[in-house]
């Protein structure tokens, strides 16, 4: 049963199975990258606490759901780098002009201060090797040099972990679709501070633009690699 | 009530409170564009039915709820033209290659004739002086030169309608927001083929990326230009 | 002797030496595709006649000089096609909203039917298998949904012919070695309307952004693959 | 007589008027911004000296050539800042990924420390208020997110500076032009390591995409705003 189970209605699974939507896995290529969305201090908190006390210093913070998903990234992230699948993580940029959203529709961004909690968390820190992006809006791609990284990787299939599902994993795999990457979300990586958003976004991305798959799932595949 | 209230659980309104998130307007600047997003025979089917029988014939369609849609924005269109207002339509590209998600993620999209369905239905039908942008990806700014047209406008604030909202009008206005547009969803103008998607994909614009707004909220802010 | 020998400074020369650009090959990659930028009638006038005589009915004419290069691409095509090498054409978009060039810096530009000269030349006209892409600005990227087909095709070098080479060939040169493709643009199969220009725009993208290379280069490549 | 005057052909003189190119000014818009592109050490070294000296430490560097431009910029920031129009500058970016042209055109690029020499010029440092992008790529809008500022400045008018003006000038020139911005390249105020290059890239930019202007033209512009 997917997660996304009880919050859809009989007559919405009813549509979707008959227009054809989420109907087909797209699989996965030859050339997988691992994303890394925005898993910082910023949107976990310094500690796994439940995260109405996890927002109280820090409030983009999804709470304990976040911690969940660091661990499932942690058990990836040595298999991944067995094979050389390159690892790319994005984090916040603190040093260009702030986003317009930081005014626009939130009432408590400007108290945080986000070059302190910017930093990837120290559970899944990135290694020499690995690419970090900074992005100043929601995609990955926006205003990022990402896309041409990609290429030079010859990268078909990207396996998205991170934050928010709502948020940056759901427009970073609108984009990377649109761009004609193979997308894997990767269920237990991913995590939102809100249940029904999460829970949606999944089947949203599901059924046009991505295969939503459990870690194991992306254990075996990389395992044939 | 906003039309989401039954689908968030306590919790999440409690995080979101607490968070911030949502809790501003962005409001309405000086040069406001309409943006009708893919109202085409292809995404209401050819007369208003319900749902399950219109998808029989067009697999994308929206049914009733569609044509709801197209009567509201059937209204608003002459109170926009009078203030000569731009309006810009999208429809899907039948000219260039066509998108992955064809064969990606939809077990029905081959069945369709796009060139028969691709007109913008005749209620609504764009006026000489309109604009009409083909797309092949679910964002109006993919692929597209709509971000120098707009900018040539000097629009500062796009006004949304048209469908769907967890699909091209979800994409669409992430990347109006990135480009720093302030964006107004119109409410009773937007539509979708799943509940639940509907209402969560206005839920999460709302609260990060647009004001979600009505009719009678446009028609008074057209009115004051 | 490079083609741009003559209208190159020795100071330059010295300088480039000593600053070590163009000094290295970027050399070709295992998977090219053919781009063949804007070889329409309007780019060469619908019979080969020298240029001053041409562009009074062309005003976007090169003359005789593109019908030379028409017939190199014509001599390339089969080669190409036997391999399945991807081809792609473009062609001015003439339906979307004029670009700002139109009015801005020609004189002439109202003066021409876009529509009926827009046709790619009969000598080198596409396959059944071919790609067009219709675009609206100069570079081949700008607004259309090339990167996308070219991601999807796993391209990683681009085979460059057509017009004008400091127009569409330039900037599109610029914009897909900045996406990470490997550039090579034919010698033979580029042309420009303006002769210095043509040069130092081959000497430029030489430099920094493709190796300029020759018809028999592309072909002893492509026997190799 | 324009700079460019000595290194085009007679031909291509006639060529040009007959077909129309550059034979009009766009001239500016309401809302300009100051773009001062690369301006840092890397590009100039760290004193003004021949180019054959100054490139033994910088190889990247422009010399005299670069500091003549340094000055002017200078005089004119006063009284750009007087009027608050914006005013961006741009650096290579140290932090992402290096660009592919390190290793693919220039024989002497990893020579370089990158970070001691990508700093502005002293004589033209930006104030508290200027934007700073750092870039990966020739223009300034590659994998950035400087079109979405611009968007919030509200700017139609880019006054350009810097250098290369073959290589990030001309770059950003079209692709502010692809985006609908009025260009003003003003010719004292860039500059180039080549000196044909440098001619006939003002001559193509003014032909094609932006207005060639002196600095006189731009005081007199600022002065009536």
């Amino acid at each position: 049963m997917p997660v996304w189970d009880d919050v859809i209605t009989e007559r919405d699974k009813l549509v979707y199975n008959a227009a054809g939507f989420g109907q087909k896995r797209i699989g996965f290529g030859q050339k997988p990258a691992l994303i890394i969305i925005d898993v910082t201090y910023a949107f976990v908190g310094d500690k796994p606490e439940p995260i109405m006390e996890s927002i109280k210093r820090f409030p983009n913070s999804c709470g304990e759901e976040g911690w969940a998903a660091v661990r499932q990234i942690a058990s990836l992230l040595p298999v991944v780098r067995e094979k050389n699948i390159p690892v790319i993580y994005t984090a916040s940029d603190t040093v260009q002009k702030p986003s317009a959203w930081t005014s626009w529709k939130s009432s408590r961004m400007k108290e945080e201060n986000r070059v302190a909690t910017n930093q990837i968390v120290r559970e899944i820190s990135p290694s020499a090797n690995d690419i970090l992006v900074y992005k100043s809006r929601a995609s990955i791609f926006y205003g990022t040099p990402l896309l041409s990284i990609l290429i030079s990787l010859r990268a078909d299939t990207l396996l998205v972990c991170g934050c928010t599902t709502s948020g940056c994993v759901r427009a970073s795999a609108i984009d990377a679709w649109s761009s004609n990457f193979k997308v894997a979300v990767i269920e237990e990586c991913v995590f939102d501070r809100a249940q029904t958003s999460h829970k949606i976004n999944l089947f949203d991305m599901n059924a046009k633009y991505a295969d939503v798959v459990s870690v194991s799932d992306i254990k075996e595949y990389i395992a044939k690699l």
